[in-house]
């Protein structure tokens, strides 16, 4: 079988989504600096099919989710996405269907983000299909957010809904879960785990109002525990105010132990931050405007012990995270 | 069997090789800003094992070559080395010594070039090992040598010597070839696959006075095609004048044919430039003064016909590159 040449393919699929500094992807470099008065963040995550996504997602789905995760991350730090570079891994056995589909998800993803293109690497690999993005992104000079500056006293809040991705997971592997939720709810959660919706319209504002932040991505209690970690502190969470779905609400209220399932699994790509209380009508109100809804479900105390999770008189500390085989 | 986690992993193998703007690898994402006045240039590259490296290959060699061609593909862009970000994606089997291994030769190459770890990114594959490096260099404003700017008239020239890697690989692989190949010869072509040089001081001297630069990683042939192609020109190499080793010379004057193994052969992380005939001495004179040897090869001419490669009264243009399969 004929394939296309390396460079014939960066021309056909992916010179048509090159931003600025991206020279066409007609070199081997490309160009970015930030605006004067910038920083530039940088932030990489790789994806390896049926570790990080399943081999029957759809191309395009791989691709948002790819982006995704990155200005997820971007977010979290405050950062305004501006560029990316992609490398792809393609098992022997690619299709240019395949290729056309997520070259068309990529370019549908990098223009809600808007996070353009600059370049990158395409190999063969002879094991599963895998890929990296690298995602650049602008704060004013020495304004990251950083994940080990929470403070005692401190709110502890999360943006949208958790554990959604991890109930979509659950029902794709395990269909019977579904049984009782309606057609729409059992899609929202599939759609949750397969399309991260990252927040970077909250940077600016976690940028003025938080004291830390970091993504949801590995389960709350895993990440909140390496938050406290990092910042030296310890936290404790009213499981009762961790936002939840009116989709995963159903599946809890039928079996309660889902909760932990929830706050465990991980592919929210929610934000998690601490706010000093004095800042948090103002975050509250950035957040309105911006319409992305915002919890606090507990705050930053003393100590270095994992963070308790209450629910009623009952307390939990996960023991997820620190042991997270890779 | 119990495995560090990867916060573990990052804080024992990753931190100590961490250099400014990456918080220590203890947040999520790192800072980095060109200085006043210069541009940051950025290239990805992939390697997959049995495709870009063999499994047998040490640890510190990987680790080495992954952070070299990345650093080679800057220099070509006239940028100088600030730091890079590592995917690196294990496989089940891997172990702590292998880890250590590849922790201890990215160290030195870092040291080596200049080029700092600013972060990255740990995953498990189901497949063979894989890492992705992406380095990040700086060239004044608008100042990065292109690859699609060489002028017919130009002079086409190479660093060092060209084909030791493709030897290096080819006598790996059929052992027999090295009859008659003293053992520091062998080593030295085996030397030259494993263990790319980037030519990063050169960097400066590329901007000064080369018309175009790209680094050759897939062949001096098909390099050589790709950028002309990219300019609107074509050009003709007069084989004889083709840098070779000691130790290539050898087998050369043994078996003439290995020599369009040579320049159609991958890894040789040599320049690739081309220079107005009027700054030719200039950069030879650069190139001397940090200990490049600096070699012209051809001239570029008008046309879009592939590259000619002249030997005595023998043309020949070499039809690889454009159907690399991947």
């Amino acid at each position: 079988m004929t394939r296309p040449s390396e460079d014939d393919l960066i021309a056909r699929y992916f010179a048509p989504l090159a931003g600025e500094g991206a020279f066409g992807l007609r070199d081997d470099a490309a160009c970015l600096s930030p605006r004067p008065g910038y920083d530039l963040v940088l932030t990489t995550d790789s994806l390896v099919e049926s570790v990080h996504f399943l081999p029957d997602d759809a191309p395009g789905s791989i691709a948002r989710k790819a982006l995704g995760v990155n200005v997820s991350d971007l977010a979290a730090k405050g950062a305004e996405p501006r560029g990316f570079l992609l490398n792809l891994m393609l098992p022997d056995n690619w299709t240019e269907d395949w290729l056309s589909g997520f070259v068309a998800g990529l370019e549908t993803a990098a223009a809600e983000f808007s996070c353009v293109l600059l370049g990158g690497d395409t190999v063969k690999t002879p094991g599963p299909l895998a890929l990296a993005i690298t995602a650049f992104g602008e704060v004013p000079v020495g304004r990251m957010v950083r994940r080990t500056t929470a403070r005692v006293g401190d709110a502890i809040c999360v943006s949208g809904t958790i554990g959604d991705a991890a109930l979509g997971l659950a029902l794709r592997k395990t269909p019977i879960l579904a049984a009782g939720l309606g057609f729409d709810d059992a899609a929202f959660l599939a759609d949750r785990y397969l399309h991260p919706r990252p927040r970077h319209r909250l940077a600016a504002a976690l940028r003025e109002h938080a004291s830390a932040a970091m993504d949801v991505s590995d389960g709350l209690a895993g990440d909140l525990a390496k938050m406290m970690r990092a910042s030296g502190a310890s936290a404790v969470v009213e499981l009762a105010q961790v936002p939840v779905s009116t989709a995963a609400r159903k599946l809890v209220d039928v079996d309660g132990a889902l909760l932990h399932r929830m706050v465990t699994g991980g592919d929210d790509y929610e934000i998690l931050c601490t706010v000093p209380p004095t800042r948090l009508d103002m975050l509250r109100k950035e957040a309105d405007r911006v319409g992305i809804p915002i919890a606090v479900i507990g705050q930053v105390i003393p100590g270095d012990d994992k963070p308790v999770f209450r629910l009623g008189e009952v307390e939990r500390r996960y023991d997820v995270g620190s042991y997270a085989h890779f």
